[in-house]
């Protein structure tokens, strides 16, 4: 399997790696992908800077260039994220494993700091991850809660990733969460999912759905899901952003992001 | 004396009040502003997105809108700061009590986390603040640690502010103000000033002198100063900024920008 961000990123770049990337390159950073014309920058930075708990933003480049600077030494994200989305006007139109071909002079990435990362750190505390333990993507869901609006950026729902504890170990990865804010640190939410707007936990709107066993609770992270979200309700032109849980996975540790 | 935001920014607006903010209105976030016409504003905040220990986002208001919503209710950034500095193609033109007069529909302002907000807890913690003992604004400095440039904000040099302390205090004050990552967060240096830049501890860039006893070493927290060092770097036709120590007042507490 893959020991490094680098091995991942040119496996994908080879189209032969088109998976999520939940646990794999272990104690590398993982990051969502927005990718918007330059005229839409501003606001959806804006955004980011309002809404710091789903949107965390790790780097950002400069207009026409897809090279990584800060996470990876010149990765390209063009071609070294696993799997693509692109919607155009709020909508969904494709899918696929890259995006050399469509790449224009004005479009500017966003990477945002991604829950993978702090992972490890329950990890290594004697936590366990249960959609790793049956081998799936996290659960995502949409929520009611508000993500503050920016420019053409609508106020959307934030959406958020959910890890199923015991009491006493939902307190320890709240604990253990906090000291990485620039990866949505802190939970949410904790408990009912109704008071956040789930219906149904057994079906999340992203991911795979995960058991919740007897005496557990769920506890929720922002993610960054929520700036596709916000793709579907405010409607750029274009928008290109990772598929869910398909992460651009950098060179950099993931303790570095630890406060 | 002010016993909050609200009382301060009141008098600033009636011009009573033009004095530097440390140690008043205990309690309540003090903040930087930068107001910049909108053609520089995706410039500044990808400058502040990669330069986060001294240029932490708290507040963006949106094109022409004078007026806060996060940190203080409806507060008018034109006239609620004590003294105003203007900037004009990276000189400094003028320094005036309020900005009604020149403010254009197409300026954005921002507020930045400020260290006089960490200060309280360092105070809670049976720490000193040797300026405040002193009756004086707190010593700023320019460094030779670089920022990293964004469009058209070049890479100029890092301003800190400094307070000294006794070894054992100098760790604490690190514990500490690590808790506080949106208001400079922990110390970028302690100990011999030379080793970033700083030839005369006696003679501060901005700010004021303070005495540092036998024993004590000087420990060096990031600026909010540092984007008015990068626009007389980086020249935008127009920026108005707090005069150093001249802070905007919130009606938020210190203790929300906590961890």
């Amino acid at each position: 399997m893959y020991q490094t961000g680098q091995e991942l990123r040119q496996a994908a770049r080879r189209g032969e790696f088109t998976a999520h990337t939940s646990g794999l390159a272990r104690g590398f950073v993982q990051a969502n992908l927005v990718v918007l014309p330059f005229s839409w920058a501003y606001d959806f930075l804006l955004f980011a800077q309002r809404n710091p708990k789903p949107c965390p933003v790790l780097e950002v480049g400069d207009p026409g260039d897809p090279h990584t600077r800060a996470l990876a030494e010149h990765a390209d994200v063009r071609t070294d994220v696993p799997l693509y989305r692109i919607y155009e006007s709020g909508e969904l139109v494709d899918e696929r494993k890259e995006i050399t071909a469509i790449w224009r002079d004005d479009f500017v990435f966003f990477l945002l700091g991604c829950s993978f990362t702090f992972e490890q750190a329950l990890l290594d505390a004697g936590l366990t991850l249960r959609h790793r333990e049956e081998g799936r993507n996290v659960p995502m869901y949409r929520t009611n809660i508000p993500c503050r609006g920016a420019g053409r950026f609508q106020p959307s729902p934030m959406v958020v990733s959910m890890r199923p504890y015991l009491p006493g170990d939902a307190i320890k990865a709240v604990e253990l969460t906090r000291e990485f804010p620039m990866v949505h640190g802190s939970p949410v939410h904790l408990g009912d999912p109704r008071r956040i707007g789930i219906e149904d936990i057994e079906k999340p709107d992203w991911g795979d759905k995960v058991s919740i066993r007897p005496g557990e609770i769920p506890v929720f992270w922002a993610c960054g899901v929520t700036p596709q979200l916000a793709a579907l309700v405010s409607e750029p032109p274009i928008m290109i952003t990772h598929a869910p849980g398909h992460m651009f996975v950098g060179d950099r540790r993931n303790y570095e992001f630890k406060l």
